[in-house]
């Protein structure tokens, strides 16, 4: 059985130890929650500065060109796609990962107007269902939701795109990304994946593994900070006849010709719409400094390593909690979920003991272990604040049971 | 006629002086392109460095509730509702004006689905005309464009929709509001407006006249930074009908339910999409308490004495350069725009002197007058300079010719 000790001796010798004081991380928290909102570079206050007081302050207009504010996207952009195995000119960072789910989906359906089905799963993140609901009902199509075990059987050629989320924001699950994308192609379907929980904490191979469209987050394992622009990938086969919904100037061919006739401009830039928010892609272009030199494969090494050990902790100690979180490598994202009746108040009770995690409705008590910042004593102090929490009881103290109107 | 020594007893008098103070200002530079990126507020890098340093480096995942950010796009909202005249909760701040448009336009068509034309003129903002144009495509509507002088006369009950920004970009010339959405309502058509160029320039009134959707820019005359949110405002009475295309998380009723059934929000919250842009959400919420307590009559009367002394000076001293901005009070915002078959290398002659204006295909040279910020000596000092390009015939200097990318 793993001791602490055994965990700081693992920490010993973390090839990623030197990547934790990059961050800023407040002294006695263990914090669980970096997949919902990554934590802050040390260096990225300091850009900020910069960007605000020299760039907006005193460049002011002339920054567009002097600082390249209207390629930020592009390189942006660019930076992520080398971490989730897109070509250069394939990834935009913009809008929200909404918005970016809307354009590509609704392009997406746009390739196969003879097809009438937009397929899902129930572990999908709600907003992508939304925006699928809202494509689907504008365009007449059905939206087809099924299970997430069934979205391999549920893919044939009546199905013009399927939509899904690689890891289940709720448990942690994974979907297996070669074979959903493959059996897509093989029915003539467009896959649009989206890889909020997957950019920055594990290999992706958009381009390998032939994948048509993408999405994804900035603010969680890419650290971008609160809010950050998000990102959409458009396979470069695709970016001729990708058909930007939102057809706005930072799209156009030539924006800065201000004629009234639109033409789509030539690549991704096809992707853009309005003019690019410099302030939040500036802290997401310095966030991602960290992971310069980093090989994806170790971060995931040590993220399923954490995961197992945290797993393995709880169930050898806590029979109250289940495990929802698949124990197969494979199939799991970067988080641990845990299954309790009263998640809710015993995420507070955690939170109290300055373990940060988060509660997903109705029953989950999440925790997402980056792989850059956290430890493996973090782990093992985490599983021993829920045993305490659990043994003690103390989660059920009525002040834990105080819902905030957002978690 | 005026004189250098009467423009500095104008400023000695300005009740606006004091505001200048809280901005901050590079000694030298005349900065006339205000109304394509505000100057910084002093007091914004200190609030950002506490929302970068403090609210997500310590308080991380807890800053949505402790501090706010899920409210910020309202709250940002009803200060940028006290300056154009809306209500308090019928504006949000948030993504880009051309987005916003987009949402905006593609559900004022909704509100007439048996008409079939979207009326603009030739005079609109080119995103705006783009998004139109994907929005009629789409939607197999006509998208009508006609000479700004045109409008009115081209407004019968044929029209779905009619969407114009009030003030030109390119010749500051602005439309009458007042008497355009009169003529939408009597013709039973629906009027979406873009303020661009009016909001913090200029009082508008979008309650009073009855407006009943509008949008504009977070970075021009509020001065919120670059790529700043933009705004959308949805009149109360038509928030029950508002069908925002692009259903979002938080356009949700109950965003953190997760229910995967989508059920709008109410009110103004409809309106928005995805995760809130803090970063900058936050840098134009501390840049709009510039405006608080001030009486923006007082700051359109600087407004227009100073183009008017402008346009007085450039006339008097200059024969090359045609004035491109009415002369009539109503009839133009808060800029003045000189035509000159090389607008482009005039325009850089006067950066390199200092004088920072900018450059709008084909033949305009554009000066913004930022009424919080710009003294008469100013308004004297940057007339003198184009006195003195044009004289010297310094922008014949072939260095001056050279376009960058974008202007």
């Amino acid at each position: 059985m793993t001791t602490r000790t055994d965990c700081e001796a693992l920490d010993t010798v973390d090839p990623l130890a030197e990547i934790r004081d990059r961050f800023a991380l407040p002294d006695g928290e263990i914090y669980l929650d970096g997949n919902s909102l990554g934590a802050l570079p040390k260096h990225v206050p300091e850009r900020m500065r910069k960007v605000v007081e020299e760039q907006w302050g005193v460049d002011r207009i002339r920054s567009w060109n002097v600082h390249r504010w209207t390629d930020l996207p592009h390189r942006v952009g660019d930076r992520i796609g080398a971490l989730v195995g897109a070509q250069p000119g394939s990834i935009i960072a913009a809008d929200t990962t909404s918005i970016n789910a809307f354009k590509a989906i609704d392009a997406a359906r746009r390739l196969r107007p003879d097809r009438r089905v937009i397929l899902t799963d129930t572990s999908n993140f709600p907003t992508d269902v939304y925006v699928m609901r809202g494509i689907a009902d504008a365009a007449g199509l059905e939206l087809r939701i099924v299970e997430p075990d069934s979205v391999l059987e549920a893919i044939d050629d009546s199905i013009a795109v399927v939509a899904v989320t690689e890891v289940d924001y709720r448990t942690g699950s994974r979907h297996d990304m070669a074979a959903i994308t493959a059996a897509c192609h093989e029915a003539g379907a467009i896959v649009v994946w989206d890889l909020a929980h997957s950019a920055g904490a594990f290999p992706v191979a958009l381009a390998d593994l032939g994948v048509d469209f993408a999405v994804g987050c900035g603010y969680k394992y890419l650290n971008g900070g609160p809010g950050a622009p998000a990102f959409i990938y458009v396979a470069p086969r695709h970016q001729i006849a990708f058909r930007n919904p939102i057809t706005g100037w930072f799209g156009h061919a030539a924006p800065f010709d201000f004629s009234l006739e639109f033409v789509p401009a030539e690549g991704i830039a096809r992707a853009r719409v309005g003019t690019p928010h410099v302030l939040g892609l500036v802290a997401l272009d310095a966030a991602l400094d960290v992971f310069d030199g980093l090989d994806l494969d170790v971060v995931r090494a040590k993220s399923l390593a954490m995961t197992d050990l945290f797993m393995d902790l709880v169930e050898g100690w806590v029979d109250e909690l289940d495990v929802a979180t698949p124990r197969e490598p494979e199939r799991r994202g970067s988080q641990v979920s845990l299954r309790h009746e009263h998640a809710f108040p015993i995420v507070q009770a955690l939170i109290a003991r300055d373990v940060v995690g988060d509660f997903r409705t109705p029953d989950i008590a999440r925790f997402g272990f980056a792989p850059l910042y956290l430890r493996h004593v973090d782990v093992w102090d985490a599983a021993v604040a829920v045993r305490e929490v659990i043994d003690s009881g103390e989660w059920q103290e009525p002040k834990y049971a105080v819902r905030p109107r957002v978690t």
